[in-house]
């Protein structure tokens, strides 16, 4: 048996990096700045611990663009690198300087947010440049060092002229990448990776205008003058204290991470926890309504001031992805598989942390200004009932502030809304029936109808309603949630009483004969003759709740019964056999007559439930014109 | 000036491995079974050349998971390595031994195919597993040799007892990943990503039922045997010539292919190509209607039957992603970001070719079989369309074959449409004037109109067509589109005779000012009196075309005047001054009866149009059940 070390061949390293570190080259600036960042906060650290003897002063980091000499140049004004240390963390590949000074200045304190995540971030400049140089000045009293390497293993060390503290990176841009030496490319960059890292960015120079000089004439140009271009915000809303805050500051960084959304958002929600994970950000509820940057504006994820990405399935609760925002947390695992994320202990605490922020949140909003949480309702509820639907603890929670509004503009909570309405609509059988709209257009006359009982009609018109209905139906005892054209309105709330019909049992037996000789034995429609009001309409088209709401189930997705989402509309149409007109159908000698006033009332049923449409409905409009004249 | 070779740290090349080498971990299965089918179809090759004289036989591969034992299996009958090529080929990492195999056979041609792409794939077993063991007998005349490696740079090497060729690979599961030792996560692994792999893989055993003997008797149970249970299909579809498949051979590859999809597909299109760059594929078009899987069931890429990703965004073009099927090409670069995959000169060619292939299918099929394919256009023409809309290449392609259907059910190219209707069709200005509708029930009334003058009415109802149409209004020549509810017909096709109108100016302008007192100032109506047929409508409500087509581009999407889409919808109420109920309008005495007679004439033109709703129109069927009485 024989044993032996794995050797890993040096010449296959590059390409190996260049093909397999990142799936996205453009990282290799993020990589850069990160590392510069740390650089400077680690020098921050020192100075303020006393451990480096120099003057922090205020640094920054600065990127130029040499496109004729196809350069890219990375400076910072931090450590720096003695020879050794280059010698240490350069030429040693995957040797984690992070680590080291992790475990040096562990028992220093405030070690989180110093240490860079992306250990092997340097190498990923051979990505994009053929050669890169590093040429550096550490804060230590030694003499500046110039490495260079041009992508082979080979390297150059030599000592430079460099006097000021600090490392400036080179890269010779490859061919196949010159699309990093086009200004509007970097530009487009840092403003994804970059906007809110702690150390000011610069690049490039801008012209500022100044006030003009007292005394100076209308005609004379203000005076200008050139200034660094500071790409980044150093100090974003979410690493301040929530105390510290005002609402417009909120706003303000609302319009900073979405310069193209102008609408403002409707709450915001400061997240900031310690224990047991690492975790601050803010999240908006935007106005969802007809919104197309939905798929673009969306949640993004920092690790300490870093863009990592804006996809945040698995870390946010899947009913808030359609929020807005920022988390920043080093303590979510990068490059994993979903499937390893969701099975995270410490993820899966990220996610239900914050849901339940966001329901606290909502609660006291609810609480402390109701009045304005009714207002905006309308442009949550669809957030707020998919996480009723999606988490049951969410569900409990959202109890007390979920909203359930009138047609006639009232919002109540369920609570509220059972005792308003138990007594007048609770049937023969003890069950609560809550009658509700889809659409307060389309189904106004049997809104109407249900007003005129003095009942109270919800307006649901969510996608998702029917799931949550059906969820609130099962949870809650003795209710029972109706759309108004299920049925009569006597029929959907049964009371004891029965009513008196004026026709005998052969007038109606005569009479259904009639109107189904017309109304036809293939049509969609079902005759039930009912004894109503007379002041009721003579005829009503009905669709029952049970099978219209399995088939909005399937429309919507995951639920309702298998197979109903291609079932054909069924409809009943309910003759009020108390009606005058109803009465003159029976009675009339003349077929032609009878018939056409069955079509006619036929058809302003149909109006009335939308469902006369196309040829039936210009037939039906050239009718009237004729009884116009 | 110094100069040394930079040193990789071994001790940090397998954790290194483990959180970059790729971000999924499912993917060693992939990686394995690829190692294991080249070292199967290159000893297939040295056999047929002659360099191997061994018996190739019918070799297969195996996947064993030992739940207890906590190891997975995976076994072919290939090459298999001898003691040196362990040493080169594993001990040293990155060491690419695909290449130097090209290199040795290049010109013995078939080198295509043999190659896999993923020359790190090995190490991506420590992704999983904390030991790995390979046991393996080269076909040469040599001892088999056992090499083992703990995740640690060490390694043990030593001979085996194996004595058949080929290698067997050992993984022992880490505790971070046993959910690999779950036969359903295997088995779904193995769906994903090596169905359609050239060698046969076997995955356990299944029952057959085998045929009853001659004489059983009926309540003789059927004999049975254990059977490999093989996963793959060694030879799908799109690696055989098109010459040898016939429709059914198609239909069931794409229901190989997506086993939950019951419709049939409408159309494949096989691809296939050698220069300037290989691909193979098949392409269907489904019907798209209602579907709920278009996100789910998409084009999947393979590279050699190896299956790599469902997105195939910057590869097919776009407005052919809602197609589904199989794209196999070697060509296309992996592992880079999408920017560069665009600009990528080999991809960018593969999306044209891909494009110019559909356009010649589509011709084909339009031309062998026009009846059929106008069957289908319906299902298909929203990807056409978005073709003609995106790429100009394909616009003029599709000239030959795109269709424009009537609403009586005829298909027209846009020649033969314009031959139809340029008689009678063209205004005063000769403007040829293509009539269209969105919806065939709602704009009824308005298609009777354009039908009476003898007209052709399209029926264009793709949300994308307003895009289309300005497309073609500015590529052709006088022609232009306008809804059939654009304006009245009389206006929409102007003719150089103008009717005689029976009113008077002096009574118009009385007729006038009586109708915009009911109709009122603030409504979004403006009344424009025209001097009609006696036998049009009294009253039509008109919506003219430019401003609609305006915001329906807007809210499709990208295009459209900005803004527009927030502008309130306007209407033209146009009074047909040569109707008898428009005299008896002006002429009525009483204002009430005046009132009602526009009130009503009103009402039924927004029906027609679709405007009637709500408290409206529960009030307009009052009145109608009134009139009945």
């Amino acid at each position: 048996m024989a044993t032996g070390k794995i050797n890993v061949s040096v010449e296959n390293i590059f390409p190996l990096i260049k093909k397999f570190l990142y799936s996205d080259h453009e990282i290799f600036l993020r990589e850069l700045i990160s590392n510069a960042t740390d650089a400077t906060l680690k020098l921050k650290h020192l100075t303020s611990i006393g451990e480096a003897k120099v003057e922090y002063g205020n640094p920054q980091i600065e990127i130029k663009i040499d496109k004729d000499g196809k350069k890219i140049h990375i400076l910072d004004q931090g450590l720096g690198m003695t020879e050794d240390e280059v010698k240490k963390y350069i030429n040693e590949v995957a040797f984690s300087g992070a680590e080291e000074f992790l475990d040096k200045y562990k028992d220093a304190g405030q070690d989180a947010g110093i240490i860079g995540h992306f250990g092997l971030g340097f190498y990923s400049a051979f990505m994009v440049a053929e050669k890169v140089e590093i040429i550096t000045k550490s804060f230590k009293e030694e003499p500046a060092v110039h490495w260079s390497c041009d992508g082979s293993p080979e390297f150059e060390l030599k000592t430079s002229e460099k006097t000021d503290r600090g490392t400036e990176i080179v890269l010779h841009i490859a061919d196949d990448s010159t699309e990093f030496l086009e200004e509007s490319r970097i530009s487009t960059l840092l403003t994804k990776y970059n906007k809110f890292m702690p150390i000011p960015i610069k690049f490039g120079t801008k012209t500022e205008t100044l006030p003009k000089p007292e005394g100076a004439k209308d005609e004379d140009p203000a005076p200008t003058q050139e200034v660094d271009n500071i790409i980044n915000n150093p100090n974003p809303a979410w690493t301040k204290k929530p105390a510290d805050l005002e609402d417009e500051d909120y706003k303000g960084f609302y319009r900073e991470l979405y310069p193209m959304q102008f609408e403002e958002p409707l709450f915001n929600i400061h997240l900031n926890v310690d224990y047991p994970f690492n975790l601050t950000g803010i999240l908006y509820f935007p106005k969802l309504t007809n919104d197309m940057n939905i798929q673009k504006d969306r949640i993004q994820l920092y690790q300490n001031q870093v863009f990592v990405t804006d996809n945040v399935e698995g870390i946010v609760p899947e009913f808030l992805t359609m929020l807005r925002g920022v988390i920043d947390s080093p303590d979510i695992p990068l490059n994993v598989s979903r499937s390893y994320l969701q099975a995270d202990g410490a993820v899966k605490k990220i996610s239900s942390y914050i849901s339940k922020k966001v329901a606290d949140k909502m609660n006291s909003l609810f609480k402390n200004n109701r009045e304005d949480f009714e207002q905006k309702w309308n442009d949550i509820k669809v957030v707020i009932e998919y996480g009723m639907l999606s988490e049951d603890k969410f569900f409990e929670k959202a109890e007390k502030f979920a909203l359930y509004p009138t047609v006639d503009g009232s919002y109540f909570t369920f609570d509220e809304l059972l005792a308003k309405v138990k007594d007048s609509q609770t049937d023969k059988d003890e069950k609560t029936v809550i009658l509700y709209t889809s659409d307060k257009e389309a189904q106004h006359s049997y809104i109407e109808g249900a007003k005129a009982k003095g009942y109270e009609v919800l307006l649901l018109d969510s996608p998702i309603i029917p799931h949550l209905m059906q969820k609130l139906e099962t949870s809650k005892e003795k209710i029972t949630f109706a759309r108004v054209d299920a049925d009569h309105i006597d029929n959907l709330v049964k009371k004891e009483d029965t009513a008196i019909s004026k026709l005998s049992e052969e007038e109606k037996t005569s009479l259904k004969e009639k109107i189904d000789a017309v109304v036809g034995e293939n049509s969609s429609f079902t005759v039930q003759l009912e004894a109503m009001d007379s002041s009721s309409q003579p005829f009503i088209i009905t669709e029952p709740e049970f099978m219209r709401r399995m088939k909005d189930m399937q429309q919507t997705g995951g639920g309702g019964m298998f197979g109903m989402g291609n079932m054909p509309d069924m409809f009943n149409l309910i003759v009020n056999t108390n009606h005058e007109l109803v009465g003159e159908i029976l009675n009339t000698k003349t077929a032609k007559k009878r018939e056409r006033l069955i079509n006619q009332s036929l058809d302003l049923a149909r109006l009335s439930k939308g469902l006369l449409k196309g040829e039936e409905l210009t037939k039906f409009i050239n009718r009237s014109y004729e009884m116009i004249k």
